[in-house]
C-alpha cells in the first residue's frame, strides 16, 4: 500500500477482461491492494456478500465497503485517490470526461457485444455477423483516435497519458489479441486500423500492462476449453428438455 | 436560460424515455434549453453530424457542442452547471457516487432490458420470462429503497432531495407506469413494493415531472401503434425472404 489510503481488496479471477480494467487503473494510480482469485465454480461467501446483485467480479472493496461494476470502480478510484499516481483518469473538463464516458460505454456496448457474439456464434452465418460488427466497431474507434476528438493526435485517448478511455481499453487488451484464434478475425489490423493498432502496442509495453494483463496463449486455450464446456452443457440441457416432451 | 451556461439545445423525442432522463435533469438543475423534437424516421442533419456513431436521441448541444447518452450527458450537466440549482445530482463522497452509479447501470441493464423484452414478446412464454425477470428487479430496487444503502430511509434514492438515480428511474416513469396496459403486469404494486410505488408517487409530484413526462395514456397508445407496425414489417420481411429461398 502507497500508505494512508485504507485497505484496498479486489476480487477477480485471472482471465476476467473486466478485473483486468480495474487492475490497469489500480496499477496506473500506484495503489496497493490484496489480490483475491475467485473460483466462479464456488464463489466466496465474501464475494456474494459483496454483490449480492450480480454475483460477479470484480469487486473492490475499501476500508471494508465493496464497489462493483469494473467502470463504476475505474471511476470510484479516481475520485478517491486524486492526486495518486499523477494525473486523474478522466480529464478535468466536463466536455472532455463526456467524450471519455461516452466511448467507454461504446466499447462495453458495441465492441464487447460483437466481440462475444463472433467467439460464441453457433454457425458460420452468426460468426460472420458478428465479425463484421466488430469491423465496424474497429473503423469506428480508428476514427476516434483520428479525428483526433478523444486523442487530438497524441499517443493514447487520454492524450499524452493513458486516460479513462485507454484503461478501459487496455483491460480487454490480451482477449483482443485473442481475437483471431477465438472468432476467426483479426482486432488489430495495421493495415486497416493503423492508428489502433499502434495503439495496442503502446499501451501493452506500458508497466501497468505488463504488470496485469494475462498471456494470450493460455487465455485462448481457456476460453477454447470454457466454450466447448458450455456448448456440451447446452446441448445436455436441450437434451435433457428434448426427453421430457 | 437562467443566463451565463451559454447556448443548450436538446434533440429528442416527445416519447424517448433517455430524452425523458435529460429533460428531468435539464428541469432540475434549472436550465432552460431549445428543445427540437426529431422525427426518428426522417433524422436531421444536426442530429446525424451530433451523434454519428449511434444516430440517436437524445444530444445535448452545449455551445455547439454534441453531448452524447442519456446518463452521460446527465453527469455532464451535473458537472457543467455545477451550483444550479441547488444541490448536485451525484452526492459528493466518492463512494455514495459509485453506489448511484452502479444502481443506475442496474436500471439500464436489468431493468430496461427485461421490460422491453416482456414488451417485445412474440409468445406468452416470452412475456412472463419478461415480467418475471422484471419482478426480481422491483424486488431488487424495493430492498435498495429499503436497506438504506441508497436513500438511507429518506424520501429519494438521492436522500431528502434528488439525485442522479432518481433523475434516471424517474425518467422512465412514465413508460413505467404503463407495463400493465403493454406488458400485462404491474411494475409498481403498492402490496409486493411499497417504498418504490411511494418513490414513484413522490417523484410524479415533482414540477420537473409533471413539467417534463408524457401523458401515459398516449404513450400506451403510441407504443402499442408501432410495437405492431414494426410486427407487420418483420412478418413482411420473414416473408420476403422465405420467397427468395
Amino acid at each position: 500500500m502507497a500508505g494512508g489510503e485504507g485497505e484496498l481488496k479486489l476480487l477477480g479471477t485471472w482471465a476476467s477482461p473486466w478485473a483486468g480494467i480495474v487492475r490497469i487503473a489500480l496499477h496506473l494510480k500506484g495503489l496497493s491492494y490484496d489480490y483475491v482469485e475467485e473460483d466462479l465454480e464456488n464463489k466466496s461467501d465474501l464475494l456474494l456478500a459483496s454483490n449480492p446483485v450480480h454475483k460477479k467480479v470484480p469487486v473492490l472493496i475499501h476500508d471494508g465497503k465493496p464497489v462493483c461494476e469494473s467502470l463504476v470502480i475505474v471511476q470510484y478510484i479516481d475520485e478517491a485517490f486524486q492526486g495518486n499516481g499523477g494525473s486523474s483518469l478522466l480529464p478535468a473538463d466536463p466536455h472532455q470526461r463526456a467524450i471519455a464516458r461516452f466511448w467507454a460505454a461504446y466499447i462495453v456496448d458495441k465492441l464487447v457485444v460483437s466481440w462475444v457474439q463472433a467467439f460464441k456464434a453457433k454457425t458460420e452465418e452468426e460468426r460472420l455477423e458478428g465479425t463484421k460488427q466488430m469491423a465496424v466497431v474497429v473503423e469506428t474507434l480508428e476514427g476516434a483516435l483520428g479525428d483526433g476528438e478523444c486523442s487530438k493526435g497524441k499517443p493514447f485517448f487520454g492524450g499524452d497519458s493513458v486516460g479513462y478511455l485507454d484503461v478501459v481499453l487496455g483491460g480487454l487488451l490480451s482477449w483482443l489479441h485473442g481475437t483471431q484464434a477465438l472468432c476467426g478475425a483479426e482486432f488489430f489490423d495495421a493495415d486497416k486500423a493503423p492508428l489502433l493498432s499502434a495503439w495496442a502496442e503502446r499501451f501493452g509495453a506500458l508497466d501497468a500492462a505488463k504488470a496485469v494483463l494475462p498471456d494470450v496463449g493460455r487465455l485462448v486455450e481457456f476460453a477454447k476449453v470454457r466454450r466447448a464446456q458450455q456448448a456440451a452443457a447446452a446441448a445436455e440441457a436441450a437434451a435433457a428438455a428434448a426427453e421430457k416432451k
